[in-house]
């Protein structure tokens, strides 16, 4: 594995050999590298979780991590992704963390670049570690992927997470079900209402209303959607006895997800953002591995 | 000690034993911490001092330090204190350093968090480091607090630094006394003449006029101020032999002290920096120490 | 050698010396400083090259880099360069390399400062490091300088790169020649036309067209600039066998010069970049060594 860009270019063992690594790591295995790899965090967008988690990722496994400030680059001055990477590729760094606002962004990295290259967001495009590591906090609950509904909540159409997760999930043997107003189901086919899904689903995966992207319908208010879509604590009663909720954050409390149930028993949400230092140091070891 | 919120909080045994520790560490000792701790700086409000020098004193106690740009974090997109700490919680953090615009905004941070909080300023509040140094100054001078004057001149009201200070210094046993523009004292009686304070000043701290804070009074020019309550030459001539001068900087040259005088005999405004590092080593110690 | 501001306060020896430095680190040499130096790197214009190629080098000869945000600095609250600067040295930090906008900012930094400065890079002034990166480039090539033909393209008079490189590469024996639009010639005297130059050189050396600052002439489109100066298929061809490209990038593809002959086998443009990281290795052992 050279780079990692789309959950979609990814085998169901390649998947599995990240989660056990992942695994190793939570059970307090040391990184096997040979030496100190340098690294980039390029992040074009806002990020809190996922940038500090590869930042501490990349420490664990015993990197140099070169800073790059996105907000303060050459971009600014127009200077072309392929460009800004051969350069760092000059610099001598070894791989380059990357979120940007255009979709498949990576695709001009993909000829006469020699640095590994992992996706950390690509616009409305894929998430793959974000999808990993919520694929690791499923597998480490139920212990299998074969045979669970898991029910997907929000904005599907403008989601990375959703795309990301949906690809790996069915290809898993999951059973994915969308739920959503009917204008945010894109290519997918959703439900519109909570009462087909909320009794049998083993994961409940809530999405983040996107504010900030340009799409989300204004006439649409955060109680309506909350009323309609959100995870109050009367559909919390309804859910099975081991069901489980996920939310990649940050969370819009009170929106997607009443805000005391952030970090009830279900909830698995600050878990994932802790799941999701192995799985970046999973992912990391196995790109950095195969250059060796 | 698990948190350093505000200097209420601390027992005057307490500051003796940080300035003990910062005295040792400024004659060579070294860190006593059993491992590398994981810390943050997260810092809300732009700095130079105080976020290069907790910078510093991580590195010399040998902390992992995890970037955080706070300018380009999820908190742009809404995301709560509370969340935003305790997502770097799970990252595996053990200390954040934090300075935020809202007064107390630890309080969120009291319940439910277990990485330890370190306020590097809040709002009009509290600055509990820039608080310890000023107190690591005076007594690396004199050798005492008790009986000192001290005099605080300029915008008491808005000034965390008056604020942290003067609860501390008077515990102390020192006998502070307030200069400023009648609109500027807030809740502290304050004098409005040098004449009175001039001549028996053990210490002249003078407050930085906050241009970027909203309060300046737009009709008070800068050379009013400075002719009615800045340190000037014939100022500093009046004072006692052995007097000092202090001032947290950035300074306004020529408004609360001119220009000339800012690295003078008597002005510790360079040493309180060089001290800061000692004792904000100091404070991290002991925090990360309890967490052993 | 203290600081390094501009190429005209260094002899031929000292570029030698630097150059010799850099071959040795290149192939493979250890930095043999005796301690780990503090430093920070302070720009205050963006920078993607320069900067990381800074950060690199640093850490490869062992210095511990205490991130400064110059963009969310005190420098925003009015602090001068010499209070940063002097703040800097009582934390701790033995050099700081700067950025700035100012043309020779530095100059308030020659008294009352300890720590050492590095230019990377003032307004339109000088670009010391860049210059000494480019000397490698082509001493490296030709294994001298004595005789060669080096033609200079673009925005002379704007040009930190043209100004620094100039001065010295004339000292060392060079013919330099510029080519540029007559407007664009400041004091230098310029030739208008390829057909004087492009046979004869043995390196051409474009500047960049810096749209971002406000000189450039907006009735001159980056077309008509591209067909009278850029670095057209037709012009590479006339070129001698052995003579090459250079460019200190960002590029902008298809204006200096059409975009596929960016990593032609003439182009030096990459090359550039991973030899900047020696140099700037060998900069900052030399000054740092000199400390000791």
């Amino acid at each position: 594995m050279r780079n990692l860009l789309s959950m979609e270019h990814l085998t169901n063992e390649e998947v599995y050999q990240i989660l056990k690594l992942a695994s190793d790591f939570e059970n307090g295995e040391q990184s096997k590298l040979s030496k100190s790899y340098n690294v980039a965090n390029l992040f074009f967008e806002p990020s809190t979780r996922t940038k500090t988690s590869f930042e501490m990722a990349e420490r664990k496994i015993g990197c140099t991590v070169i800073p790059f400030d996105a907000g303060f680059s050459s971009a600014l001055k127009g200077e072309t992704m392929y460009d800004t990477v051969k350069t760092l590729e000059m610099i001598g760094l070894d791989a380059v963390i990357v979120r940007a606002k255009e979709d498949e962004y990576y695709n001009e990295l993909l000829e006469g670049i020699n640095v590994s290259v992992i996706n950390a967001g690509d616009g409305a495009g894929q998430h793959p570690s974000q999808s990993l590591l919520d694929l690791y906090t499923i597998h480490k609950e139920f212990g299998k992927f074969e045979g669970l509904n898991v029910t997907i909540v929000g904005d599907i159409s403008h989601s990375r997470v959703a795309k990301s997760n949906a690809t790996a999930l069915k290809r898993l043997g999951v059973n994915v079900r969308f739920l959503c107003p009917p204008e945010w189901a894109g290519e997918f086919e959703a439900h519109h209402s909570w009462d087909e899904l909320i009794e049998d689903s083993d994961v409940i995966m809530l999405l983040r209303i996107q504010h900030e992207r340009h799409h989300v319908n204004k006439s649409f208010s955060k109680e309506s959607y909350h009323e309609q879509y959100g995870l109050t604590f009367e559909r919390e009663k309804r859910m099975k006895p081991n069901a489980i909720i996920m939310h990649p954050a940050p969370v819009n409390r009170d929106v997607e997800i009443v805000s005391e149930l952030v970090e009830c028993k279900r909830s698995r949400i600050f878990d994932q953002v802790r799941n999701g230092v192995f799985v970046r140091m999973a992912i990391l070891e196995t790109i950095l591995k195969g250059r060796e």
